[in-house]
């Protein structure tokens, strides 16, 4: 046709080979589906096995397939299997060599199945395992934080509001607060992977299949607890992937908060804290710098990770059921964020297990502005049975007096104290320093000493039984 | 200050009077937390219980303070209470009118307590309410599919991949499959309350309290399984707002899509159901005309849900502890991705419920495109014992005989059929019409109509007790 | 029908009355776009007298409608108008009362038009209004930096790379790089408003009319510079909203950056600046506190806009032509992002205004961590003719040497640093102290106050032309 | 360090080496960045050329490092270059291979340069590069909906609304309306050339230099309009990306709506038009069945590209001046983007080109459902002088009458059509048939053959200036 041919004449630049170059660039996924290698031959192990068992096919050619399959693996392993994007994606792929190594047997592996099953049970045997991954990273992290925080249980730094000094608490009490954000990220990870616990084989290209197939055999050999109950959802889900692009974007969001306070930590101006070399990087022309890197690509990543969630989530929008090829586009989104938060957990684990912890300087900060003002209020409340809005007014103007005097509370003389109320006796001094006062916080969760440790050895526990 | 002077001439349009206007409206919040005025009723009664059964505070002004918030909340209730945005908050206006009613035993309420862990309890008291708000909407959603999956377990339709007739299916088993998707939204939505039902009240300002305060007394006071164990971390957390708006985007993406499927499904082209007139507008001068406008709204609020829990992301992402003003934005992102997401529920609920089958345009267009020959591939392989590669070929030749002679695969004279293959026989007629077609694929999960019954069944008694 | 009697029974919660009320709730959008009521009227003003002059209805018709309408106008601006929800919208509403008011001539108003074309109009109009209003509000701002630029054009502070003191230049110099992303913004806006320049008007319901309007007129009448050219893309566009929105989040971020600065700089740690009382919040109790809440909302403000932009994004990904009633979703997000940048434009030109620079502080931190390393090393390569590489080499002993003797790079004897390399002369400390340092970087775009003040005559005759 | 010691032993999986592993895959840049050797190449022989021409370097030395860099780019096209990750970034490996080659002179690039404002230059020339191909994308599609629209000028189909048939128009009509969204993002491309035509080069690490270097010779020599002006801004800015991504998002939107047109055109519902075997998929089982999976990957692409802006407006809120390590992850999320978008308007341009259109199916279809029914209103308005309201009233009756016979307006009886109106003549029919109805609506940018060509007149020749 000659407009066929006119049309050819546009493609230009990298497609200059017309519309078959095209269509083969946004078709073929191999480029990246191939990562899914190991969990479509687990699939195929399985299904032959079960077609066999139900007398769908005969055990010699499960054993044929089965052989060939193990062959298969051994090759991709080595790195000796040639992929093509002529064949598409990964179960092209495997199917086309399999027929090369074992002939027509291969074609009876194929009953009963689709490529739409298929791949939805590679890709949930895949996000399972990732979810997996991502569990024991999160236990790393949080091992290490509770090594951090049993060591600095006592020592004492600013506790911020605005990132302005309000009270004094100590670096474990803050490394205990990290430690309840990955834990809950944990949890959402065991009930995520509760969740997508199904085994979608089974459910053929769309309605199920005539074939006398036991799924719950397959479901069983891959290690799910039970098979999908809806062929047709079994096809277009991809909450499992959502799932884990929304908890690993939550998990992304505590991660840069942290980061975040490493990098504001590594200050000159703060000097809380001083990264291990391994984790900054330093000037040939200024050695007494540290750049804080690690920290500020780890606080970067969470942009990247929420961009895979908007991604999916805008993919998934309005897709009439069953299969669509726009679901294509799951994998890299789950990739890419699955690598990248792996990244990011190593490198935070990293960081705090070899960050060097300044305890001068945050000791320091915590005395500074009259952080312990709310102390003297609480002391008035409590002892001179003040009404706290009272005690508020009595305290600023107290606070005000030391200003003036350029000391800290804790240093006013007495009798000044008493010119403001005379009551105030000299019991209130033993509430006035930053240690005094982070002891003093004893009430449940507070961050006395104590009661970090407490945490600590709950969260011991828990993690042990994780 | 000439330089105070001069900025002020610098504000315009709708800031006119300067930096405190300016200030006021970033700064209120009254104009949407007053939303949780029954939540921050209800932590400050179970607050002043507390501080009395410890003996922080005596029995009478106890009283004096429920007496008094008592009333605050039925002139709330009865839209008689003046709210002032110079007061900032729900907090301050609610402790403004306290101390206006009962005086000094005012400023004793809020003795170890701070507004950081007010408004933590407040929002997430309000979050897990929502979630149960949730909960019952989609149970009530599910209801209403059931129902139609029942109605229509053997109604055929075609069954889509790509938006073409691949296999038939039936419109119960549709359904079904949506059951599967908001019963997964359902689930989610269990183990977010799980996950938040633990209790704030008492970290105070940040750090805890050295009040002996009793936190366990309030958490169960207010319904909570326990207190938070972190003080940091419960005035600095918003996961549960983050779960929360990601459960929510998973669950309007379900939405969206069978909101896509009316809008196709309505159209005269496809003609498969018809909405009642409650769900769609009509137009004076074409009275045939029935726009989906309830179908394209709740298409549509999937984004706005998705730009709520991009909004929290992004606020949240590298706030160092603990509370910064930062996270005031939380709370319009919720309320309106809740508010929408209760709409959009209660709409699909209402289409599904109202929604006229047309059962015969169903079944004709399942018939079309010789969406039985997979089950002819099928009937070769099972019967002839052919490798399946081979009956997708025999297949594919007796489909192009038929397109060739405009008639459906059954129609085809049985001896054209044995021309493409001798051992055909009469019998495979019995597999290719649509009904024998669903009938048929009875492997579970599957599309035959004892199937999608048995899956109704599941449903019914899960959500008996959900 | 029983079935919709029972499916009535379904509704609960604030859907008590059945489909209609759910219906009502998610359909009608008076509660948001009777924002558009002026530029409602402006079109029908503009289509009433074109209707009159292309001789479509009389000119006594036009007469009765153009005193309905402005009698409206009135009543809108004076609150006396009653909005009805029945009425759906604000076409509705105003296209009620004009009825009733001006009786069958209202009728006419609405030949050769369609809601479409007027939605289209409006909503072109309000946004394009409100790219003036930011351009207005972004004038304001620039002009507020270029006022502190001046006046700290050689106020020497840090300069910082990964939040680690590199060299020093000035506060001018800093305040000049918001003055170019503002600069960028306020072109962009421009760009905006030049490409929606377009009425939509006359496009009627997708297709155009048969009447012989003339939509240049209309488009001349409300200021457009032209008319649309094609009638389906005339109702169905809403580039203009996404454009307004990905401006807004462009700008959004980069008045992020400078709050978070200001966060940063008013730790005591930092203390660059202080914050004015009306941007900041304080503490009855520690009354050196300031938080700068102003601030911290102008930074999590960036979340809300970009959240909007993703909204409206996903809403018209995959809508067909022309018009879809998910398109009714644009105004909410707009209407909020407009509100919300206004508001942290305004904010953030106040924080600009007042804010106290604290130079001493500023100069003491630009003078440590060996910030002129870099000038020693450029020296070297400069006056010695050494290698960059070498010139490194040697600075990092130099560093080195002054870190170990605890003391400056200024303060190492000269005989130290010929020690290092015997070609350094006394002529090396004219360029080691930090004022040097600024005013030797008198490159184009350079810190030094000469080139900074030059840039600021460039944009202060750029801003007055714009 | 014992400690080091045990927190090595934390790595597990992938970072099994510990630290260094981890922080060289989070900090290497090689990977990606490479993409922009010639950029990076191009920028060096600038500044060399420039620095030669200022006397900061011999002429000598700019002769060896040109001849140095041009080898190397040699080397790179050829594919013989050794990349190392070690080297961490395309900087550094180029620079070390110059060394390499050249000896002492390599260290003479660098003067008066930093890592900062050269790989602000690269990608700034990257981004001007890729905004070029995008135009020239661009065009080709535009051009192929030229050709579409010129030959379908007059060929019916019918105007959806709501996805509803309303009015008939022109497939060509409808292909100008996509000419004009493409057309604003083309104009958006132009402007973002425009905007960031400025070369930071020069600006140094971030304060620029004391050096006396020609940042405009540099520019100019770059094909850059001007230098920037301001050193901070110019390393720390990336509005050029993100200005990029926003208008790569709206046009991925305008993408996403054709391709959403063309699967529901494919179905054997609609049957509207049929994609070439180039762009579809078939079945080797339903040869009949052709699935449309180049247009739904481009659907599915939106989400792709707005994920990536939503990851780097993530990654820039909050990042204080000037260069942070977390800008390092602008480019991915850009080249990503990039790569998809040129692949989706080449898809797109080839989908266009080569479709077949099933004129019989659209005008069949634009016949249905009353479409004319506006035009018989508008007659009776136009004709008899009724006002609109009334005019609305009477057609409405006149297709209930037609529905009730189950006929098309156009074969109603005159007799009958009088019954409803007494006026009604003869010369009504001349109105009521799609090609009437379509000639008709001959207002500015309306649906009528002749407007449509005008418009394709207007564009050939905007497009040949472009």
């Amino acid at each position: 046709m000659t407009e066929q041919k006119s049309s050819n004449e546009m493609w230009g630049g990298r497609f200059a080979s017309g519309p078959d170059a095209i269509m083969e660039e946004i078709n073929a996924s191999i480029g990246f589906d191939r990562k899914l290698y190991a969990q479509d031959i687990r699939g195929s192990l399985a299904h032959a096995a079960m077609l066999a068992e139900t007398g769908i096919i005969t055990a010699e050619d499960r054993d044929k397939i089965t052989d060939g399959l193990n062959a298969i693996l051994a090759e991709i392993d080595s790195r000796k299997f040639v992929f093509s994007r002529k064949l598409e994606d990964i179960h092209m792929n495997i199917e086309a060599r399999l027929a090369e190594l074992i002939g027509p047997a291969a074609g009876r592996l194929h009953t009963a199945r689709s490529r739409n099953d298929q791949v939805a049970v590679d890709f949930r045997l895949w996000v399972k395992d990732e979810l997996s991954r991502t569990a024991a990273a999160l236990k790393k992290l949080i091992e290490a934080l509770l090594a951090r925080a049993e060591e600095h249980a006592a020592t004492v730094m600013p506790g911020f509001t605005h990132l302005q000094t309000a009270q004094p608490v100590t670096f474990g009490h803050h490394c205990m607060a990290y430690v309840e954000m990955f834990g809950r990220d944990l949890s959402r990870v065991r009930d995520a992977i509760e969740r997508s616990d199904e085994s979608p084989l089974g459910a053929a290209a769309l309605a199920g299949t005539g074939f006398p197939i036991d799924r719950h055999m397959t479901a069983n050999a891959l290690g799910f607890r039970e098979p999908t109950r809806n062929s047709l959802d079994s096809v277009s889900d991809r909450d499992y992937a959502l799932e884990f692009l929304s908890l690993a974007a939550i998990c992304a969001t505590h991660l840069s908060r942290f980061a975040e306070e490493i990098v504001i930590w590594s200050t000159p101006q703060f000097n809380f804290i001083r990264l291990s070399d391994a984790f900054s990087t330093g000037s040939s022309i200024m050695p007494q710098k540290k750049n804080p890197d690690a920290a500020e690509l780890v606080r970067a990543k969470t942009g990247r990770i929420t961009g895979s969630l908007v991604a999916l989530l805008t993919v998934m929008k309005g897709l009439p059921l069953s299969y669509s090829k726009d679901m294509q586009e799951d994998k890299e989104a789950v990739f890419d964020a699955a690598g990248t938060l792996e990244l990011a957990l190593a490198a935070m684990t990293g960081m705090v297990s070899d960050l060097t912890v300044n305890t001068a300087s945050m000791k320091k900060a915590a005395g500074s502005g009259y952080s312990t003002a709310t102390d003297l209020a609480d002391w008035l409340v409590r002892e001179l049975g003040m009404p706290f809005r009272e005690a508020h007014h009595v305290t600023g103007r107290a606070v005000a007096l030391a200003e003036s005097r350029k000391c800290d509370l804790a240093k006013l003389p007495l009798e000044e104290l008493r010119s403001i109320h005379p009551s105030i006796n000299e019991a209130v001094f033993g509430f006035l320093t930053v240690d005094k006062s982070v002891r003093s916080r004893k009430s449940f969760g507070g961050t006395a000493p104590e009661q970090v440790r407490s945490q600590i050895r709950y969260w011991k526990k828990r993690i042990a039984k994780a």
